[in-house]
């Protein structure tokens, strides 16, 4: 792997100590990172080298899901890591931090290969790409890469007018955009279940699938984040992005050639085989909801509009759920129901295939066949199959499932670093795929800032809102898995 | 269910303690007997009902599953049999008997209901048909059934002699072959596996299987039975029954309605469309073997040759390995390997679908997909598909499986006898299917008996004889799921 300067905007921000220095030191206890980089953290305060490992080093001793036995790795670690004060908008900072990127380069015997992380609010996207750009730091002998996260725009046109800026300082292929569902090990694993097991791939068609539900709840409301939250809601929030991403990664073709280009143009097609939304067809395509008060683990919890931060007459969703429907000869006819909220009664994502009723009359009473992957929180893949219960010959439904025993699963930030310092872009946004993401979803957000379809309440706990379950219905259809809501009268007795 | 007198000829022997007085006391206490019942057991010695009752008591105390709590339900149990002696050749002793049932039938205020179970040696049966039709026990107001176990002749002119003859004194509709192999829960359970899940049904063909290895395996040797089992062989002991009736349940055709005549007919039909083996074709498709010294648990076994009550230089098959091929449009191209054999390493009845290699050749170097059926001594369906370890992202096999949780399940036996008091027969073996089952084992058999192929031996604990892998390789396949053979190396140190 190559030696390489890892540049961390919001080097002390809470992604940065989550996620990233626990990822960064993983790697390194596994030797995945080059013999020799450096790593640069960024941040708005002054403070010293030291004083920023001693922060650095806890925030791994605290998220990180493993420690080296040997206090001197951690040491080790700590040598390759310096700090620097920088305002996104002052340019002479930019300067400074060229000079200590090039004096670590020369100290480290680093070529010119400079990872840029934006771990910082998107408003600084543009600036902060521009003074890379203009300090010089991103003119290299070597490579330059940019991993920026979400929310990449706010709507089609802050999108394209957002990639039009970075697209000044980095072409297309040195940009990583993040989708931290790309990082989860299941979500990964989609490509091998589907294309590399010839009785998936023979079932993989509208022949055989008769709806592909795909669920992303959260028990979680908007804690921290109400500010940013009430100005995005679910449909920008997971929608737009993470939910269409496993949609794509679902439906998708096998390509011919294993290859980045050849994955990413299958995923591309997905996006431009589904069918656009008319205006009027919104309304019965999708349903927007936002949790009401219901309760949540041991108590009573506030409603949406109750939250602090939030105004108290939000019109945000904090819920969506949708019918798609992929225009071409695999999938016409098939829908997609897509659906993810927050302040629901389970943590779950979930994809659930579920398979066409029998052609023999005689045996087509049966529940359907259902192939279960779980993404989140336990990784899974199940096949629900009919059989008879071998104590009472009776006919019921057998799961044959495969629960990955529990592994030391990296977390997913290690695997999308991993991935970024290796070149490989496989598992990360591209722009086609962002750019036809928001033209889809673009319908719905006028529809949504317009207020012109209904916003369904439902108990926080719950879930969802009824109409979620009418619109499948309506197709003959349920969703499947879902825990029993708790019973209103529960309520009252533990209120 | 019809009120009934049971009629146990082998009432003394071991197959009705170990099995079918425990059967009938568990179908007793779970109320799947008839209100009124009479059970006469019969046996060579004198013996008083009250001792007869005693030894049926001891036997379920022994082999039953389970027990009622309650003393009294073993108590009125009994009060249900009766014991009368009789000589299979003395005309004189049906005459008896047939007054004991007559007198029952009235006492009992049970209907002419009459089923006779055959639980004696095969030189009986034909004996004791007569004598029930000509004592004028089988003439009766209401039904009649006989129920007849293993081996049903043993070549297919015996067979066909001894059917003729039954059919003098029953109709075959009246006739209820036991093959215990029908009775195993997974076996009854493979019609809806197959047809009751379009997954499946879908793959369930020459399209996409690539082969199906049907094993079933024991561990032990003759034990008590070599007089017997020297004279029969594995070819008669368990291919033309229990092995032929799996591939039936495996590679029948979906039938249009289900009953039990429909399911007998494409059962007939696969036998039907079995490519029949040419005199020169048996050395290249059929592998005989006898098994030779080796070990066993922990202790050196000696070899077939040595066992007591076998000649030393008997021929007999411990073992058979045979390919066939099913000439109809699903099964053609695809083998069937068929083996069983004794004092072999593991304990296990199973078929494998090998699924065909994945079209696209990107993905075609995974390890084939796999449906595992085990049915004895384990019951699970299991998938075996590729997939990417979440721990380090490398491709590797998975097992989706079912594993029945340790259920009370009932014995075969209880199974059989209560479909056949319910004159359900589709669980037993049909004339058409014996029949067809010996024509196509017949050239096998006569070859063996002319030593016309070679008499592998395999060392017990072993696989068995290596030319058995070989006839698989030779189609680049192997035997799946095979633990390693023991060691030589580990013979001589226990020696």
């Amino acid at each position: 792997m190559d030696k390489m300067t890892f540049v961390l905007f919001g080097g002390t921000g809470d992604l940065a100590k989550r996620k990233i220095y626990p990822a960064l030191y993983n790697l390194f206890i596994e030797g995945k990172l080059p013999e020799s980089f450096s790593i640069i953290g960024l941040g708005r305060g002054q403070m010293t080298d030291e004083d920023f490992k001693e922060r650095v080093k806890n925030s791994i001793h605290t998220f990180s899901r493993r420690m080296s036995k040997n206090d001197s790795t951690m040491e080790r670690f700590l040598t390759f890591i310096r700090y620097s004060k920088l305002d996104a908008a002052n340019k002479e900072d930019f300067h400074s931090l060229l000079k200590l990127v090039q004096d670590r380069e020369k100290e480290l015997n680093i070529p010119e290969n400079r990872l840029f992380y934006l771990s910082v609010s998107p408003t600084f996207f543009e600036t902060i790409a521009m003074n890379v750009k203009n300090s010089g730091l991103g003119t290299t002998k070597g490579w330059k890469r940019l991993i920026i996260e979400k929310p990449f725009g706010r709507d089609l046109e802050s999108a394209r007018s957002l990639n039009q800026n970075l697209s000044n300082a980095f072409a297309e292929e040195e940009i990583y955009r993040i989708d931290h569902y790309l990082g989860k090990p299941m979500v990964r694993n989609l490509e091998t279940l589907e294309f590399a097991n010839p009785v998936l791939q023979a079932l993989w068609n509208n022949k055989f699938i008769a709806n592909v539900q795909i669920t992303a709840s959260e028990t979680v409301g908007v804690e921290q984040r109400a500010g940013y939250y009430d100005q995005a809601g679910a449909l920008r929030d997971m929608f737009q992005n993470h939910m269409l991403q496993i949609l794509m990664m679902t439906a998708m073709h096998a390509p011919k050639q294993t290859g980045e280009n050849e994955i990413r143009a299958e995923k591309r097609k997905v996006l431009e085989s589904l069918r656009p939304l008319e205006k009027n067809e919104i309304e019965k395509n999708v349903i927007r909801g936002q949790y009401d008060s219901g309760i949540g683990e041991n108590e009573n919890v506030p409603g949406y509009r109750d939250e602090p931060g939030v105004s108290e007459d939000s019109l945000t969703d904090t819920f969506i759920a949708a019918r798609l429907q992929i225009d071409n000869p695999d999938w016409t006819g098939v829908p997609f129901y897509i659906r993810t909220g927050k302040k629901m009664k389970e943590k779950s994502t979930r994809i659930v295939v579920e398979f066409k009723a029998n052609e023999n009359e005689i045996y087509s009473d049966e529940d359907p066949n259902l192939l279960v992957i779980e993404i989140n929180p336990n990784e899974s893949v199940s096949l629900i199959l009919n059989s008879k219960n071998p104590a009472n010959g009776k006919m019921e439904s057998i799961n044959v499932d495969y629960a990955s025993e529990k592994l030391d699963v990296p977390d997913g930030y290690e695997l999308l670093i991993y991935d970024a310092l290796r070149g490989d872009s496989r598992f990360f946004s591209h722009w086609d795929e962002v750019e036809l993401a928001w033209e889809w979803v673009q319908p719905i957000l006028e529809a949504f800032e317009e207020n012109r379809i209904p916003l369904h309440k439902y108990a926080a706990g719950s879930n969802g809102p009824d109409a979620a379950n009418l619109m499948l219905e309506e197709d003959g259809f349920k969703w499947w898995l879902d825990k029993p809501a708790t019973e209103e009268k529960e309520l009252v007795v533990q209120g």
